[in-house]
């Protein structure tokens, strides 16, 4: 029999072992952030199968295509879109250069900064801004722009930047993946040169791993000779619902095997994804979590807005299919980073 | 002194090292196949500048973007694009299936078989047969369609696969760059889809990293519910000429530090690769060669055909710009592989 001392000892080295597992396996464990949900161990189970060559349901490395819609998906796209409010940041600078816009609807309504006008503006007018902030200068003037204001423009309830919104469990989960040869891409609505600015340093994914709406560039000869390639205002790839899979062959060629959405814009693309052979995963961001971030699809509790909308039938059409739906509620222990 | 057996040994030892030394170099040597002229020489010199760290010239992996033109830069183009070659082949089946057009142009001509009147098909005709044998069909069809074509098609004079007409020097060349952390990039006149089926086998380039001429898709779904891709004929990217730094921009988003090209219509692409900042390598490939391969471009000897045209004007901005040209006569020993 042990003497209570010993008794103590060896409590105390049971608790340090203990400590010591559990430290090792959060070490281990490359979802963090993810809690210890059926979401997260279909993910685990759909990496390891495909991944150990010894299976039936092994994808070689080069087929591993994982695609993900940006807004709503890898950040956060309530209450507007941000390559939108970039567009309203640049109406000052914009009359300023050209002031005969001032009084020039959609600018004039921008300008008077009413938020409630201006989130009325009909979609034709809502365009001519879009063309107006998005063409019409280099490639690499817009680039530099779009940098500039990255680095600087705040969100409003976070007072954190907008990079600084992006899902920390689903920054882990394209890092998981790559870290198991799958090559990741945004798939996004959104603008192709305004994400690729930052898509690097913010999800480790390279520009040309990014498919979006994108329009033509002319090429061209400035006055001291030099190329020149200029943004069009003309739409060659509307990078939403059937869009998508059309941009997905034209820009990789691959039909995926995994694809990540939240939003009826997002459907062609899981479905797509979900008809090839062997192993598949689609899943939906479902935003049921208006404390921590904001609840709007089937979960309600959200006025009807401008952004991506994931009404009763997606859920229904996921749940037929098979697709994961993510509860951020339940299934993300940390949303944001807690820089 | 030695005796005279002790001094053969010495000989013979030294002739062994002496082997040993030339085959460890050739063994070390990443382009064999190139002579060692200044060509080679350029092309060393700008990848060991570009990726030590120590030099001010140095590139960040992620920046050494290297683009290169299909048809007579890495395989041979001559006398007709194998891409053309594909379609020619295709008009009997393509009838088969739709027998009212046997009678009409231009697959009238092409079934005639008489090789004269097809090289004289006008631009119209010859757009007719591109769009009925390359577009209107599912893509996965189309893929299989190509597979099997590319399988079991030969070159009349090599009596050889067209994938087996790749330049070997080329093949080390793209070996050698993505060694040394360059990603790789076909930018072709030539159709996307097409080139896409065999790039992976034959260059070592995954079919996200093909850019060429696409058209649009349109995503449906077919009689079992199951989604499709159709090809449609409606040109999206005309990559040729201002179509390839447009192309690039389009689907890499970055500006490449290296191209190649070996005619016109590659000339804005080494223009746009050059004007960026920092080290740039652009480069022509000159057909001089028409005994091992052809003559053509400045070299003349070939009549005017619709392959690549490299005229006088396209060699001088080349030595006005300090891009290398290379000489296949002069600077590649062995041009095919052996196989």
């Amino acid at each position: 029999m042990l003497s209570p001392i010993a008794l103590f000892k060896q409590i105390a080295v049971g608790f340090v072992l203990l400590f010591a597992v559990a430290t090792a396996q959060a070490q281990n464990d490359p979802l963090p952030s993810w809690n210890d949900t059926v979401t997260k161990q279909a993910i685990v189970e759909f990496v390891q199968a495909t991944t150990d060559s010894a299976k039936p349901t092994f994808v070689p490395s080069e087929e591993r295509i994982a695609t993900f819609d940006q807004d709503g998906t890898l950040w956060v796209e309530h209450p507007m879109y941000s390559q939108v409010i970039y567009c309203l940041d640049r109406v000052p600078a914009l009359v300023a250069e050209k002031p005969e816009l001032k009084d020039v609807e959609p600018f004039k309504t921008v300008l008077s900064g009413d938020r409630e006008a201006i989130a009325k503006l009909p979609m034709a007018e809502l365009e001519k801004l879009l063309a107006a902030t998005l063409t019409g200068m280099t490639v690499d003037a817009f680039n530099a722009e779009v940098a500039k204001w990255i680095a600087s423009a705040k969100d409003p309830r976070w007072k954190r930047p907008y990079t600084a919104l992006a899902y920390q469990p689903m920054k882990e989960l394209l890092g998981y993946l790559r870290n198991n040869g799958f090559k990741t891409y945004i798939v996004t609505g959104g603008g192709q040169d305004f994400v690729r600015v930052y898509s690097e340093s913010t999800y480790g994914i390279p520009p040309e791993q990014v498919v979006g709406t994108a329009g033509s560039t002319t090429y061209s000869y400035g006055k001291d000779g030099k190329p020149l390639l200029t943004k069009d205002p003309k739409l060659l790839l509307n990078d939403n619902n059937a869009g998508k899979p059309e941009g997905i062959h034209l820009m990789i060629g691959r039909r995926p095997i995994m694809a990540f959405g939240n939003s009826t814009g997002d459907r062609q693309m899981l479905e797509y994804t979900e008809a090839g052979d062997g192993p598949r995963f689609a899943a939906l961001v479902l935003h049921d979590d208006g404390e921590r971030e904001y609840a709007y699809g089937p979960a309600k509790g959200l006025p009807d807005t401008r952004v991506g909308t994931f009404p009763q039938e997606l859920y229904d059409e996921a749940m037929n299919n098979g697709w994961i739906v993510i509860s951020m509620k339940n299934d993300w222990g940390e949303i944001l980073s807690e820089q």
